[in-house]
């Protein structure tokens, strides 16, 4: 029998796919490089050259068996000891491998941690702004995602809020820095009282509340700005990062779920996501793409055209008059609307073949989001556009 | 709070995996040629060179970020449609690249059918002897996975105790075949008698029954063996598929489910697919994967090394005295013990360096299985031992 709930999904269909799909119908009329298509958050750097060449090289020496055979259910050994110094030596972490267990990318990362960390009922607490699948990542498992309104001053985090909705239904707390789709970086003052309001509030409540730490933008910080490692703040961490973004090859499906060696059960805490993979089928990320990522630890791709991007949409955007965090990484601006509804402000402007998601599937209204991972001269382009969309509507 | 469901998971090993740990550790002491390890169903031949071949084609000619970029999330179209029509053309189907959709390995596959056609609280029947992890795939979604005996005569179907078990909570019917641990093939008659009597119940209780076909060994089919394609004979069939077998690469994790175009809801189970992906952590299998295998499609491994193994094992254990199905495929054999309990049975093995598996976790008590892809100069030396082990105590 035909699972009803998951057929029902099939009705409500994302708002940010939606408007890439009329991104790409109006493509077809005019040419999709006269569509500023501002709404997808895929990366626009090539690969790092030395990923391919270490592809290659794995493809042409190794034994094809050994190559492409089984990873060990917790993945491949040497691949978690790369990963681990590799972090230690960035972040001043003591990683082994042991407490890095790979996952095919950060969906497959929060998808073990979150499991690993709550039971059906509990509740799940992030912030808004916050990137809307976290609805499916957390509901789908029995746990209750809630949601923390958001600080709209500078989208660090609202403690005031944040204190109250914590209760002792709480099992984790899932944030998202640097922030999609703010942009905004949690600095230090932000992670030191997450940090001590967790621990207090674990006392209280008497058991441990786990820190789910979503970072597929970690390694996109622009320039002067101080991104520090949150696993660095609260022992009780689990780190979920993705190399889609860094490398740029989020169809190889790659990352890690790294355990903080302080945490509770620190030592179980993989071979426990071993066990979640069982029920959900995940048997480890392509055993070639382990290999060749851990030879590139260290690369990133050229990531400097989006500050480019964000200069430029930053500084446009705030002489047209627009309120907006100036973002300190990844490749996303929240600029608030020049209307209450952002839904509609985002229709007008799809006239001018802008195509702006609207804030309220990230739990903020009134906003609306510009993923600025576009060719410069794209980008360029579409000021003009913005401009005669503000001056003839507003 | 770590999930103590799954921390508890952690004291229960798996039989295969002690017996294989036991084996790497005689082989540290005798050297590991000497162990004769018949516990692991890993591939043993190489991948074909096209395969390798086009990777690197496609690494040297594709753009990075086209290549490594996000799969679309029900599979690349190009891939999808390439594998309808090879099945269309070897089994006579009439797929759409819309029936197909891509996931990580059989174990992705069987993730998203089980709960595309089952909700918590069904009943999903499989067949004695099968692959235990299924208690995991099906028992983890909120479903039960209850098991009709075997038949021991020929590892058919027992159609009477099958009969007897399906009721109204039945949702779904999962098979393997060729089947792992048996090595039997379903015949054409077993075939019908299944599509029959599912046909006839599905009528008596008013709903679907979806039968959920498990075929990661639909390739090594043995000379003279009749190996028809399941999903040829019940309209309401899910086949899984895994190219591990076939094109020895395992570690790669790319399968699929293809979705009988005659099923209830056919043009909506693989976007049904899609739905459930977002809840357990699945975005496709890796995009390079997914394209190189599209191109070799209809190439295998040479696996002719599987029958020749098959067949010296069979002569030796049946002019041994040993009870045996003869395999029609795969690369296990499923010989009775010579005597009741497997378990002590295979520790008596053990001492001749015979690594077997006791069937008691496969559902039948009192058989072994031998996984015999390893090198054959290795199974006709182990030929020795068995013989020996026999002699000395039975």
């Amino acid at each position: 029998m035909i699972n009803e709930q998951y057929k029902k999904m099939l009705e409500g269909k994302s708002v940010i796919r939606k408007l890439s799909e009329a991104a790409t119908a109006r493509g077809k009329e005019i040419g999709y490089e006269n569509v500023f298509d501002y709404s997808l958050g895929n990366p626009s750097v090539p690969v790092p050259e030395k990923f391919t060449e270490v592809m290659i090289e794995l493809l042409k020496t190794k034994n094809s068996m050994e190559l492409h055979g089984y990873s060990p259910s917790l993945g491949i050994a040497s691949v978690k000891d790369k990963i681990a110094r590799s972090l230690n030596k960035r972040f001043g972490m003591n990683y082994t491998g042991n407490h890095i267990f790979p996952t095919t990318g950060a969906a497959g990362a929060l998808a073990h941690a979150i499991r690993c960390v709550t039971k059906p009922g509990d509740e799940v607490l992030t912030f808004a702004p916050y990137f809307p699948e976290y609805n499916f990542y957390v509901n789908m498992t029995g746990a209750k995602l809630k949601v923390v309104p958001a600080d709209t001053r500078n989208f660090q985090i609202n403690f005031k809020h944040f204190e109250e909705m914590l209760d002792e239904k709480t099992a984790a707390v899932l944030i998202n820095t640097p922030n999609n789709p703010s942009g905004a970086v949690y600095n230090r003052e932000t992670l030191q009282k997450l940090a001590e309001l967790l621990l207090r509030k674990q006392e209280e409540f008497g058991h441990d509340i786990f820190l789910i730490s979503d970072e597929p933008y970690r390694e996109i910080i622009f320039e002067g700005v101080d991104a520090p490692y949150v696993s660095e703040f609260y022992d009780n961490t689990l780190s979920c990062y993705s190399y889609s973004k860094s490398l740029s090859l989020p169809g190889e499906r790659i990352g890690y779920v790294a355990v903080n060696p302080k945490c509770r059960d620190a030592q179980l805490i993989s071979a426990i996501c071993g066990q979640i993979s069982r029920g959900i089928g995940h048997n480890c990320p392509s055993s070639i793409i382990q290999l060749a990522v851990s030879q590139v630890l260290d690369e990133t791709s050229n990531m400097s055209v989006y500050e480019v991007n964000r200069n430029l949409l930053y500084q446009e955007l705030t002489s047209l008059g627009f309120t907006c965090i100036k973002p300190g990484g990844t490749f996303y601006i929240f600029p608030r609307a020049l209307e209450e509804n952002a839904e509609i402000f985002c229709q007008k402007a799809l006239k001018y073949d802008l195509i702006l998601v609207p804030s309220d599937s990230f739990g903020v209204p009134g906003y609306f989001r510009m993923a600025y991972c576009i060719d410069t001269e794209k980008v360029e382009r579409s000021l003009y556009a913005l401009r005669k969309f503000v001056k003839e509507n507003y």
